[in-house]
């Protein structure tokens, strides 16, 4: 009997990207082209199916082996059904992706949304291989997240589970309103548009601060600054990993994750940011609650979408 | 086939409750007798297997109709092995506690931690009876909860999770250390004791308030006055609510439960501290994952412990 493969859509709004994995979670081969979604949902279906039969050629595999395709995508999603309800970026409503894909391949199709997919990428074939409980953040314009209880994600009641952008930790004091209608979420303070935000501010407060010459500020600015010393640079990146350690510390207690894991373009900082991110999680969590439990940076990158969606099909 | 009967065992440092219930979760019949737990591990052992005997045998089932046993203690416990590491309130270590009951009793056996138990009695026959993922917390001298994911409960990796006491959430200004060791943890204003802490601090400062006269001052005291207008209490039982309303926002979005339930002690003040819950959950919490999602009072009391360790045996 010859060894299964499973293939991961990561389906974004100007590029499709397939990725083939083996059983263990490897990335043996990635194939790539347009989503050209202006075109609409039929079109993009035939496109999704022709992409992953070219991937699937291209590799060292055989189409028999092909034990089913995931597809990891932004918008709001009906997961147990497979059906696009509406996606922003691709301006597709009411696709019943699945069926339509699995008519189309013949072998079974899953859905999922792209942070809970990253994640699942994550857990299965980069940092948290061999771990069962994790729980990922994926910190870039935004902050996303997902959660992966004994090898799954966990989607919660309403499928809003391990939005983990929108925990509601900053305090009242410091607190800004949040793109998702609320006040204080993680995401105003943690991501790179939080990290701007705050370094904007310090700027027109007349804070002293090599930033002051840098416009537009960026998140990289920001770190750079900080790993020059600047100590206003310092301040608002300690404020970023400091809601974020408490996050995970709030995490510990409630989920109890194996390891956390971060990624997302954020996360390239590096020690500056993990350090005190590390220290916050340590002041803040019972300490039988941390034992065993560690704080480390993602490992695939862009692959995380693909090779999720391909291990959404063993779950 | 006659209908199974499962039994559940609160194993309590003064006394055993045991509780035999129906298959959909209905207490039909307790009994309960001391623990002498001065005795030792061995004698505990044997009462508790007598005092299941004495419960089903007074019940209108026969013994063959026992699926199981459960039971549910505070302590440290292996729960997979059902062995107890050590219990503070018994002072009983390194006990096999379900290789002896199983052995004595002929049936399964399964141990639980008292708060995950009551969660879980909560979620099967009380107030969240129907529905498969609830967060239960009970507000008492400390803040215990339990996780129920798909009528199950949640464990985490060092089965730490659902410590939801232990979420640090308070903001530093106003944060006060825990007896966990950290600071900031819910447990500290939300329970009994932060609450009589928070009205001790308030006299002390010298507040108008009627509790200046009241000493020793208990959370029931606090309530009261607030009832009666008292703006100091009403403060207090706010801050109270507030974090405990802030936490389930995070949970709403980690969790993502369809029910909170709130028990124990404090939660009989009723609307004066539901309302305050209620209306800061909906501040904090995102709009989509607030929808369908309810915060209710518990409605076991004392029972949740039998009824939950029962339970186990269906997880």
């Amino acid at each position: 009997m010859s060894e299964k493969i499973y293939v991961g859509v990561d389906l974004g709004g100007t590029t499709i990207k397939v990725g083939v994995c083996d059983s263990e979670g490897k990335l043996v081969h990635t194939y790539e082209a347009p989503t050209k979604a202006e075109e609409g949902a039929e079109a993009g279906m035939e496109r999704i199916a022709e992409y992953v039969r070219t991937a699937v050629a291209e590799s060292a595999y055989e189409w028999e082996q092909v034990a089913g395709v995931g597809a990891g995508m932004a918008g709001f999603l009906d997961i147990p059904n497979g059906f696009i309800k509406f996606s922003n970026n691709l301006n597709w409503r009411n696709v019943p992706a699945k069926q339509i894909l699995e008519e189309k391949l013949g072998v079974p199709v899953k859905i999922n949304n792209d942070a809970n997919v990253a994640a699942l990428g994550e857990a299965w074939g980069g940092a948290g291989r061999g771990i069962d409980n994790c729980v990922c953040y994926t910190l870039g314009t935004g902050v996303g997240g997902g959660i992966i209880i004994n090898g799954k994600i966990y989607e919660g009641f309403g499928g809003m589970a391990g939005e983990l952008g929108h925990v509601s930790i900053v305090s009242d004091l410091e607190a800004v309103a949040c793109t998702c209608g609320q006040k204080g979420c993680l995401e105003t303070v943690s991501s790179a548009t939080g990290i701007v935000r705050m370094a904007k501010d310090a700027v027109e407060r007349g804070d002293r601060t090599a930033l002051a010459l840098v416009n537009p500020i960026t998140a990289k600015d920001v770190f750079d600054a900080g790993k020059a010393g600047d100590e206003v640079a310092l301040r608002i990146i300690n404020r970023a990993a400091y809601y974020l350690g408490r996050a995970m510390a709030g995490m510990a207690v409630i989920v109890n994750p194996q390891r956390f894991i971060v990624g997302g373009g954020v996360s390239k900082a590096g020690d500056i940011l993990f350090e005190p991110i590390r220290e916050t999680f340590r002041k803040y969590t019972p300490e039988h609650a941390q034992t065993g439990v560690d704080i480390v940076p993602a490992t695939l990158g862009n692959d995380a979408g693909v090779v999720g969606a391909a291990g959404l099909m063993l779950e």
